[in-house]
């Protein structure tokens, strides 16, 4: 952590706190670099930061309550807890899980009003459903991934989890309202007992932000709209370099088809498909030979077949004269498939550079039927050579999953699209360096001499009543200095400030909070005036 | 239920849905006329309405996967619960949880923006906690209502609860932060396992809409802009008359003592008064007497001091003629504190009908210190007698909860108030009849002739690009007359429309969709010409 002379400063003051309204202001940037500083610890491993938080909390003289210390899933030791309430509460929030300061709300709002913005430009309409489902809703959907479910204690009623994602609790809510074509967002916390990254935007608690379309439609029009927005959207927010790496299903079936891999193995051979994104092909082949069972012969012509990508024409020509690719009838529609694809996302003005065909995208969830799609930030090494750094979108088509829930097995064919929206957070954090604005407040209404707290008062309505933005100090005889550095730290633009002068003569001093500047104006023109310069 | 002639023509198309696009909009319509009904249902008796589910669900052919039934802690059945993943699921929600529709999800968007605009108009920053927490940190902080919180499945790491209110999370972030001064909001939804009246807005899972103030201030001054921001939220939201009732803790404590109540009974006594808004004084007064040991004289004189209400002004002024009250220090400190408090009430401009001083008012949680209120829907009787039909607001001071976190037991004093917005959701639902849009969708491109889908997707993406709100039909060759419908009844303004005989003479086809006027302009004047109109 570089320590500026604004953050020495800021500890100076910290130490001596000499107003309240101050002292809060600085704490809070305080607390910025401190939490800066324990994010280095998490980049240390989240292991060595747990237990140093773990320690934190003994030292807060809790060691008496310790219980017999457990151990979590994954190795690392549950926090000490207490038995009773009061002052003994354990002082952390859950592992893997974070409060947002308002810095970060600031953040996090600006985020998610720049998707629904893409969301909203494309139609959609806005769902909510519960933070929790019936256990049974979300078993059998997730593979190997179910022991990441948070379960909620039987306290006597019905069996309940947390949320895994949000494409699961839509299809219930598209089979349980009988719903055959809506196109919707949704964007809520989901929940995952993972191993948390925390500084890699890797939490137990996160959002996502999900795109579908359901409905019977025609062939790619749906598909490609959502490789067109996740263009869009990855373009407004400005966080670097991207390529959305797009597969299809059926060709990865075909592939394993023409390989000669048992049909029962098709699942399980894709999930190790889906691992050659963080492991080199050697590893994968091992787990395909050794794990999964297949020959060696079956493994190498699979690594061949799917070791294939780059710009959709390209990898299309490259494909049609495959002859095994061509003479298999699902390899062969599933080219077809994609070609569609490619036209309307050209059409779309989708840019070619954006894209690219990568028969090595698997997708680890079971549900998907059909184009599958991730888009990875890319970060440029020595000589250009692109590298992908990590996961910020993905999605695709599942056209079975609601057929699960309906009674009658009734299918709506979905295709949809979820934004990895805690990298996104992360990523804006760490490189903002000027200080966001995290209220909204247009006008303070500052006291220059003791006993003008009823006068102050009386404005404040005034400007409430006018619809402006405004606050004062909670303290009846502020000092003026005080007030005025407020003004300048939260960068409210106007103060208005009234003296016993001020009152007499029937005026206010409106300032300017950068320049400095003041006038003085009647008291009765006050709101037009104001109101002209926020406009 | 009126069934109204437009829903019967509903039903109608319901059973013989010609097109896939009006199929889903008048099934929409059809869910929420179903959604009505079975809302009549609930008004019999939320246990009615229960069973009635669990036997729909068991209809679904759940009956052989269906547990010995296990009676909830309300004495609720639990629902079936089926063991295996797959077609199998239950289609339902947890009970006393509900899915948002795009209808529902467009009345709290609007509810909650109204809020929010208050909370910003008077300088309050956002944060956001995990929905969960560590056991302890709720454990002794709502006393009998404790029972109500849902805790997590030890899966082998730390002990988790869901939230019951966004108040305990705020003091121990405040604490956890070391955050000595913030003036925040937060709207999340929290969780508690309560019987629910979902007609009435009470549910296991809701939304509450918390603003705070922490701080050491001068007295009454955060207090009272509370108490503004209420009536401002209440006026703004337009959903009829209301009234905040005000008091004080220390009155009631005070009155407690001079009464002669024992210091240890005072919090359960407080508990009894509490019951005063729903239950009448009798009932009180037997609980008093029998449940908590007071003598009958001691409970007839807390009767007659706290069974006072009206005008803030008349209040004083009958207290302040009481030589009893006036000669306990307690009472005649929070006498002063509320006269203190309705002085500046006034200087803001709170409505003096808005509010009134109640003896009665006690809150049911332990955590206040100081001024508490709430806000109640009026209903005008015969002779316009006013009665409470339930409260809508609330909250108080709360001096010492956030020491109870602090490891060196350091208070932040705090006092907020918490917006009861499922109960403004209930109201508006019910009331609006019009058709609330789901989208925002500006313009809707539309083809007069089969095999115009790529011209179809050109003009989309150059309205995207141009950051116009647009759609289309996913079908590659619909029908005109089902496109215009389609806009129609989503209340699109605009259809651009394009045959083969516009794309001859570069021309398209500009449609207003309410008035169904068409003109015909060039197709490189359509963007200006959009812009124009839309602005």
């Amino acid at each position: 952590m570089v320590v500026s002379m604004s953050s020495c400063r800021i500890f100076r003051l910290f130490l001596h706190p000499s107003s309240s309204t101050l002292y809060r202001k600085y704490r809070n940037t305080c607390i910025h670099h401190i939490s800066t500083s324990s994010s280095l610890l998490q980049i240390m491993g989240d292991q060595v930061a747990d237990k140093m938080e773990n320690l934190t909390t003994s030292d807060k003289g809790q060691k008496k309550e310790c219980p017999a210390k457990k151990e979590d899933g994954d190795g690392v030791p549950a926090a000490p807890s207490s038995s009773g309430g009061g002052g003994k509460a354990a002082l952390k929030v859950p592992k893997g899980t974070r409060d947002y300061s308002p810095q970060q709300m600031a953040i996090r709002e600006s985020v998610l009003a720049t998707i629904i913005q893409c969301f909203k430009r494309h139609g959609a309409e806005n769902i909510d459903t519960p933070v929790f489902e019936l256990k049974d809703v979300l078993t059998g959907k997730y593979g190997e991934d179910s022991k990441l479910i948070y379960d909620l204690k039987d306290q006597g009623g019905e069996i309940l989890s947390l949320r895994y994602d949000l494409t699961v609790p839509f299809a219930r809510y598209l089979a349980m309202s009988k719903i055959s074509s809506i196109k919707r967002y949704h964007i809520a916390k989901v929940y995952r007992r993972d191993n948390p990254a925390m500084t890699r935007g890797r939490f137990r608690e996160f959002y996502q932000c999900d795109f579908d379309i359901a409905g019977a439609y025609d062939p790619m029009l749906p598909d490609a709209e959502c490789i067109k927005m996740v263009e869009e959207i990855l373009n407004a927010l400005q966080i670097g370099e991207f390529q959305i790496k797009i597969n299809h299903r059926q060709i990865l079936d075909g592939v394993f088809e023409l390989c000669g891999v048992p049909l029962e193995k098709f699942r399980e051979i894709c999930s190790s498909v889906d691992k050659l994104d963080k492991s080199p092909w050697e590893e994968v082949r091992n787990e395909m030979i050794n794990e999964k069972g297949l020959s060696p012969e079956i493994a190498d012509k699979i690594g061949k077949k799917i070791q294939v990508s780059g710009k959709p024409n390209d990898v299309i020509a490259q494909l049609k004269s495959d002859t095994d690719f061509m003479s298999n009838p699902t390899t062969k529609q599933g080219l077809e498939s994609m070609e569609l694809l490619f036209k309307y996302c050209q059409l779309m003005g989708v840019e070619e550079s954006s894209v690219s065909f990568d028969l090595s995208l698997a997708r680890g969830l079971d549900y998907y039927t059909g184009v599958i799609y991730e888009a990875v930030l890319i970060s440029r090494g020595k000589g250009g050579a692109a590298v992908g750094v990590g996961s910020i979108a993905g999605g695709g088509r599942y056209d079975t999953l609601v057929g699960m829930f309906d009674p009658k097995k009734r299918n709506v064919p979905c295709v949809g699209v979820s934004i990895g929206v805690e990298r996104v957070f992360s990523i804006i954090e760490q490189r903002s360096d000027k200080k966001i604005r995290t209220t909204e407040t247009q006008v303070y209404v500052a006291t220059a001499q003791k006993g003008l707290v009823e006068e102050r008062v009386k404005i404040l309505s005034t400007l409430w009543g006018s619809g402006i933005k405004a606050e004062h100090s909670y303290k009846a005889s502020p000092k003026l200095l005080q007030q005025l550095q407020y003004c300048e730290e939260m960068q409210i633009p106007w103060a208005v400030v009234i003296g016993e002068g001020e009152l007499e003569k029937g005026i206010v001093k409106l300032r300017n909070v950068a320049t400095r500047e003041e006038e003085e104006i009647p008291r009765t023109d006050l709101i037009p005036i104001l109101k002209a310069r926020l406009s």
